[in-house]
């Protein structure tokens, strides 16, 4: 198959499925995972606003699951994928705006992570199963509410540090037929490169992660795994521009406020 | 108001909404939580299949929500609510069946717990604004693969642990114009009782819990929380009947295998 980048977009006040073709977006109708069909139709991409590229009906994200922060962090390395949902009322589109909590005043900071979407229901599968059920990658800013985490004695508040409104950024596209596993994620803070991390130091691969996790959740059409993140996680200050960067599969950008 | 308990369920192959009247139900057609309109028909409660009450975007799940257990557990009493959300794949109607997941060979145990049913959205409310966003309540099973929570060095897995299939009972009325601090909750197993504790013991009431979590997240109609269980939680047998029973709101029954 051919390296294909999808997204969904606003254009004229409604919305829209489509391919992009350089510049342009080649116009899709239909669902993304059930075969849509081009319409033959083009946009110019500065003519849209761009939505999420999926509506999951649950993201699932990834604890510990690069052996560099697992050793900086002195965790043990796990046997096991370890993992939370996010809220799905967090799910923000590249270009909109990532905000600070109105109950919350501590940092804030970015996670740039490869996001799996998944293309077919799959439950209980094995590993090859598992790949052909990955319909392609897409970009992650699992933005989290770091002081949230660890500031209860006895509880880590994984799904509420990371599940306010904004706080779950993915796209701008979903990208297929790429090999994960020669990819790089880069996180660009302010023109600052602050996370650039190769996706071959993954503990759990992402056919691993999509069969393992279907072992216990049935996963559906436009589900994500997010893969988790790497070392240089850091805080953004009010007006920062964000973006995660993987080459081969898309440009995330946002302002934070 | 006077007190209503609201069910849905499967009737002749079809899916319908009502009221409890005695042995009764009493159709209503519409949307739960937009005024629904009595038909005038009954049907026996005998003659249905009872179907989860509403259906959650999201199930928020409380972590050391009472004192009893907190005590017990030698934690320290939390100062803001501590919670996870449980996978939208677990949710079970009353009388179904619990199941064993296939990947797991451990213990799993039942926790009786009360289940605040949201009635309308709401998003940073306070308490009052908070307690007029509540429809009713509701009985939880929030069944747990305890064996898998803890056994990771580093990282406690609580929505895994209590996001299997079938793992999210609720039902089988939700039940309006109750106080829950007059409330009890009853675990029993096999005819025994396992579980018996107050409501009262709570530490965050279920008009806080809505107003805290509405700081994080919003919430919507038919979403619930589960308020969290106290002491007496306790493993099932593969055959074994297990009911929570909250007087005044109703009786979950669901076999175990």
């Amino acid at each position: 198959m051919i390296m294909a980048q999808w997204l969904r977009f606003q254009y004229q006040g409604k919305p829209g499925l489509g391919q992009m073709q350089g510049e342009q977006i080649a116009v899709y109708e239909g669902d993304l995972f059930q075969n849509p069909q081009a319409t033959g139709e083009t946009i110019k991409l500065t003519d849209v606003t761009i939505d999420i590229p999926c509506t999951p009906s649950k993201m699932v994200a990834m604890v510990d699951n690069f052996h560099a922060l697992v050793a900086k962090l002195a965790h043990t390395v796990p046997t096991e994928p370890l993992y939370f949902l996010k809220g799905n009322n967090t799910f923000l589109a590249a270009n909109q705006t990532i905000r600070t909590p109105d109950s919350y005043s501590g940092k804030v900071v970015y996670e740039g992570e490869l996001g799996i979407v998944i293309g077919k229901d799959c439950y209980q599968v094995n590993e090859a199963e598992a790949a052909r059920a990955i319909f392609g990658y897409t970009c992650i800013n699992d933005v989290t509410a770091i002081e949230i985490l660890n500031r209860d004695p006895g509880y880590a508040q994984w799904t509420r540090a990371k599940s306010f409104n904004t706080f779950g950024v993915f796209g701008p596209y979903i990208t297929t037929d790429v090999d994960p596993s020669k990819l790089t994620v880069k996180t660009i803070l302010n023109d600052q490169e602050r996370q650039n991390y190769p996706i071959s130091d993954m503990i759990f691969s992402p056919a691993q992660l999509v069969s393992l996790i279907s072992q216990d959740i049935p996963l559906l059409p436009g589900d994500i795994i997010a893969c988790g993140t790497s070392v240089g996680v850091g805080s953004m200050k009010p007006g920062s521009k964000v973006s995660i960067i993987i080459d081969g599969v898309g440009q995330l950008d946002n302002l934070f406020e």
